[in-house]
């Protein structure tokens, strides 16, 4: 067995990609991080599917599931995460340089829908030698990879966990992500998305992942952990907190990126081209572990009931939480005890490798 | 009795008025529509509260609960509807031109409180003659009002009903706020509250009232309404559904006043200079209902719990509704029948003018 191995960020360029929309994109760098070593018959991957703002350093978002006993064992699995197409760590996206061009894609940018995501994805671990996947999982943006992982690739994909997800944007989803985009767009900065590198629309950035904040959030967890307590005079803690975390996305996340993103997860349908929801849902054979979170505000339990209901080998698990949807995040180490849990049941290579392990 | 009669908007004048945090505002005026006729023992008043975007017009925005048989009845009641200060239609707010002045007080206009608007209308109902007021009743920013009623004036207010409301505002509904203004302030034609009456900050008042629109519906009834449904090439039918909200807004609403307003909602605390939460809530003696919606994310019944258990004389009613927040006036009919229950059990002289006046 391989030792647990680290790697830095890796890049694979494709010279042309055809996306589901028609559009074709030149020269693709497709950011990606590996954990653990292939086994000789590439049949130990996993794959984990990071969320809106996220990056391919799943060790650093989601730690608590990385180790020896965990849902990710680098030690017994290869773990591969990709950054996702149209985001801006790494993966060509709006803020990338046009082939043989000094200019960015900017608003420029080919529609991308989740689906082109993952064949992006599936295209990497065939060139990493991948034969088999036992487990895709991912919380959010990453929940609605899994299932078009699942549905996309059904006999190379072992099983899933789609973690805070949907089977399709729900219009209330939608109208969340819009009122954000339109915060962005109020920004004179924007410039209908031609805004310099140096002068990105801040203010509107900031107060759209303001918005975001709430909706990953829950009134108990707010009001436990700030209540009305004032950080300064006339500004409440919680406050304070929104404009950290809303000026922290600035520094970190290109606006053209959010845009394109949030508008791939709102296409987000399972059942695009698949017939019915039903038909869509009942051709994903895998075991699956659909995750809700109880207090989650954005994406609730209906969502993940419609999904674990329509799964043949769905079986619904609840992570009781205070911190709404971010508990995927925020409640990690419970999270991961779920997932062993799931392993265990579906794959017993997993937990007998899992048992010699911490055995150690 | 009197026959039912209406009224257009009238105004109080008030020369000088004090604000709870130190200010003077001079030149006031007091924008407000009554209903029925004051009785000769100036005792059968009733109070609404308008919510946020609201106005005096209780009659338009709130109808189901007018008539003969109904919660509102003016043949029986003397029904009282007041703008509340910091408004932009009819009292004085920071859209008003200052004394003596041709500009506007924009965000030079005073903090106001809630408790500000609660002293205000108790001055105009002075004036009008009220010795009694039978109930005071309002939703969401109403019925923040309607818990201030009471404890300002237990002597005069002999019952109340808060409905959507809190005792005082969450860091959650904090969080909701500062994410809207943020939105406003974005726009740059916001010029920090100094913008010219004919080029207002149009993109970020509409994006935060998309925010708030979110806020104020739910997940199933954004889904049964809306679904995945599309109105045009690439707009989601809750898409336009938003751009519609945010842009009649627009039309309609100061973003001085907005900004003015939520804040005041956000300083909402029941407690405030009364001691502990729990001291302030047992000061209310009066028969209370409270009533929450099982759907409202905004204000959600935890909220409404803490009221009713805090209150001497309070029951919960939960208005069963997939609507959100805005059941309050989605779901006026049903609202309608709780609050005809609850005066017919706290006020037999309504129930007897009642049930004479649904038999002629």
């Amino acid at each position: 067995m391989a030792a647990a191995t680290s790697s830095a960020t890796r890049f694979l360029a494709v010279p042309e990609w055809k996306l589901g929309g028609g559009a074709t994109l030149r020269e693709l760098k497709v950011a990606y991080r590996t954990w653990g070593t292939l086994d000789r018959e590439g049949g130990n991957a996993v794959v984990v599917c990071h969320a809106l703002t996220g990056s391919a350093d799943a060790d650093q978002w989601w730690a608590p599931l990385f180790g020896s006993g965990r849902t990710l064992d680098p030690a017994r699995d290869f773990i591969v995460c990709v950054n996702v197409l149209g985001s801006c760590y790494g993966t060509t996206g709006p803020a990338s340089l046009r082939p043989s061009c000094d200019e960015p894609y900017g608003p420029g940018f080919p529609t991308v829908d989740v689906r082109d995501m993952v064949e992006l994805q599936g295209a990497l671990l065939r060139a990493l030698g991948v034969q088999r996947i036992r487990l895709v999982l991912g919380g959010s943006l990453g929940g609605l990879q899994v299932l078009e992982w699942a549905a996309t690739f059904p006999e190379w994909v072992e099983a899933i966990a789609p973690i805070a997800a949907s089977a399709r944007h729900s219009a209330w989803c939608i109208a969340w992500s819009e009122a954000q985009r339109q915060a962005i767009f109020a920004d004179p900065d924007w410039g209908s998305g031609w805004y310099p590198a140096d002068k990105p629309p801040r203010a509107g950035l900031a107060a759209a992942r303001m918005m975001a904040m709430v909706s990953y959030r829950s009134r108990d967890s707010f009001e436990h952990r700030f209540g009305r307590r004032e950080a300064a005079a006339s500004l409440f803690a919680v406050e304070h907190w929104l404009h950290h975390h809303g000026q922290a996305l600035t520094d970190r996340f290109d606006a053209n990126s959010y845009v394109a993103l949030t508008r791939a997860m709102d296409r987000h349908d399972i059942a695009r081209g698949r017939g019915s929801l039903e038909a869509a849902l009942r051709s994903i054979t895998q075991p699956a572990l659909v995750v809700g979170i109880d207090s989650d505000v954005l994406y609730p339990l209906e969502d993940q009931r419609e999904v674990a209901r329509g799964l043949p080998d769905g079986r619904l698990a609840v992570l009781s939480s205070p911190h709404g949807h971010d508990a995927f995040l925020l409640d990690a180490e419970a999270l991961d005890r779920l997932l062993v849990e799931f392993r265990d049941e579906v794959d017993p290579r997993a937990r007998a490798r899992r048992v010699a392990g911490t055995a150690r």
